[in-house]
């Protein structure tokens, strides 16, 4: 294994792994649990899931992966907070979504070559690519394994 | 800058980051604030503050980057919930080490060089090693990375 392969593989691992511990947490929930507020007045584990699912979808997007499997969760689970849409969708099927979501993406992690990881994202121009190469797939991928990180740490935390 | 270094950069970048947000989160919390809890019955802000600065502070150690700076933090912060120990040290001594710790890791970090970052950690034999090279000085910063993001998502939960 080349370093660059090595690397591009603990990285990845670092994702899975932190995927799995959410899928664990998501999968040891009740539906009353589901609902409840991660800490007074915040956002409802519910809402995290979506959130959670949907940006992760637009990893397809940004890291050029192809179309984005669920496009239409941003309006509710993005543009707004929780609570302002009334009716949510299910817990089953949004646990569907985020099991799809992490596993096609996981699917096309696997066929980057590690050069294409260091490679610009594709919400960058290459112009600011050639002035700031760390704004590569690799350092989108790092901030959304925190981004999760971070909302997981806010699940734990909801009266189970 | 060689694939290596582009990527250890990226890697040092996120930790970074994420410590910066944390300090300007700390940075905001009055007295009052500090004491407060992340959700009912949850830890302290203050007591989180010790704790990632205990956690922090032993990557010296597993790292091998040089003698800690506070080991004395553990018994408090690490060994022990919050609330089983009547007094923490100030804010201003935990905001202190916090800095201090942050600093000599960023330091040390610069002086590593990519390859060694590639080599294994220090609490791990050299027969495991070999037998899994991604347990490496990279994985560990990026379990920390994310260590510090889960309890920042809990710290902006708490009442303001």
């Amino acid at each position: 294994m080349t370093t660059e392969q090595l690397t591009v593989t603990i990285i990845i691992a670092s994702w899975k792994n932190t995927v799995g511990r959410a899928d664990k947490v998501f999968s040891e929930l009740t539906e009353r649990q589901f609902l409840q507020e991660v800490a007074p007045g915040r956002n409802r584990i519910l809402y995290l899931l979506g959130h959670l699912t949907a940006i992760h979808d637009g990893l397809h997007t940004i890291l050029g992966l192809g179309e984005r499997l669920h496009p239409e969760l941003d309006a509710t689970f993005v543009s707004k907070p929780d609570k302002e849409i009334d009716l949510l969708p299910s817990i089953a099927k949004l646990t569907k979504y985020w099991t799809e979501v992490n596993g096609s993406l996981f699917e096309k992690f696997g066929r980057l070559l590690p050069e294409e990881w260091l490679q610009r994202h594709m919400v960058m121009s290459e112009e600011d690519y050639a002035r700031d190469p760390t704004r590569n797939r690799i350092s989108v991928l790092l901030s959304r394994t925190n981004h999760l990180s971070y909302h997981l740490g806010q699940i734990m935390l909801a009266p189970r």
